[in-house]
């Protein structure tokens, strides 16, 4: 039995702020008693589902993001860039596929969804190279040595893996989810939401810790 | 000559976020080197402007942003309270005037913005009251211990109240405002935007500090 409290982090790698969060929370695993669970699921389908609409439709706000992102990357030590048409890019690029595969993943090589998470938003979130293609599995899978590419690659169209993308989604939605990331700290058996990437003070609050810095040591990229 | 960072905050007393800002940024004003000036603006005219769209028309971010200023306020030890009706309140509810009386306090009596803009905010934020008649103006005013309030109420409908008005709120959106709180760092004569109230992690790294606490111990509410 664990003192650790959990928290959940639901992601979609079409998503920068969720890949703020997640190398977040991951460093802070070692320094505050969380335990993470990586929790992939559909942005696309939170935003139809809660009636959402993306944040590129002011355009103040997008030269923002882009300064905002540049900030953060200082702050955690990553490498986010935005391509330039990247609107359009999140707007056209589809990532169902690249979550189906991540759940897959998740179950079949648990062991290996922290690093093929992170490979997805490096070639979006870096290189600006799309993910949603056969050829873009295959660099992903590879670059984060996972053996047998194809066997998790033809299991993507699956019904069981739509259903696994299903209920992830489904179950943000539930705790009141309306974009990414979201995250769920279950403190005491109450289930406290946070949104965006930006909540870490408030989460520290809540268990009684500290938010310190961006923990650059334990950076991973 | 002074060395402390310049540090501008453009705030509506109908934007609760624009008042944990405005706690957040004076409380900091003790521990950082900056210096926060005031800017009453209207975040009416920067939505109108920017094309930017209120954040009530998605139910679950409704419901998420009163847990958000429930958790904000436990961290701050401030007093925001929601009235239930709150959206409607926000929609409905016109703070042009409010902010226009507060441009005649700064100019007038410059000591005495502070607490006039914080009686406006606990006015509305925390007892659920209306910020837009006359009777509503007298009643800050006299909270915030200033004499003579006619003599700076009759100044709202002037001219020269609309062109300060005006003139911080073009001033905002020139720097690419979409929304409140919006604040400007100004280092090294670089301006650097910042929106909302959540980014002071972000605008301690650009000046060398830390983003530390809640800082509960200046709490003026």
């Amino acid at each position: 039995m664990t003192s650790k409290t959990a928290v959940k982090l639901y992601y979609d790698v079409i998503s920068p702020y969720s890949w703020v969060a997640f190398e977040s929370l991951l460093r802070y695993q070692f320094v505050w008693p969380i335990e993470v669970f990586l929790k992939p699921f559909s942005l696309q389908g939170i935003r139809m589902l809660s009636g959402n609409k993306p944040p590129g439709t002011v355009k103040n706000k997008l030269i923002y993001m882009l300064n905002d992102l540049q900030r953060s990357n200082e702050f955690w030590n990553m490498n986010i860039s935005a391509p330039k048409d990247f609107m359009e890019m999140i707007e056209h690029e589809n990532s169902d596929n690249a979550m189906k595969l991540l759940l897959i993943i998740q179950k079949e090589r648990p062991e290996k969804l922290e690093i093929a998470s992170r490979e997805f938003w490096k070639r979006i979130w870096s290189d600006g190279e799309p993910i949603s293609r056969r050829s873009d599995f295959e660099k992903v899978l590879a670059a984060s040595e996972i053996e047998n590419p194809s066997k998790y690659i033809d299991r993507i169209d699956s019904s069981s893996a739509m259903t696994l993308l299903f209920q992830n989604t489904k179950a943000a939605l539930d705790t009141g989810a309306f974009g990414a990331p979201w995250i769920i700290v279950n403190k005491d058996g109450e289930e406290h939401a946070f949104f965006g990437s930006d909540r870490l003070h408030l989460i520290a609050q809540l268990i009684g810790e500290k938010f310190t810095d961006g923990l650059v040591q334990y950076s991973k990229q």
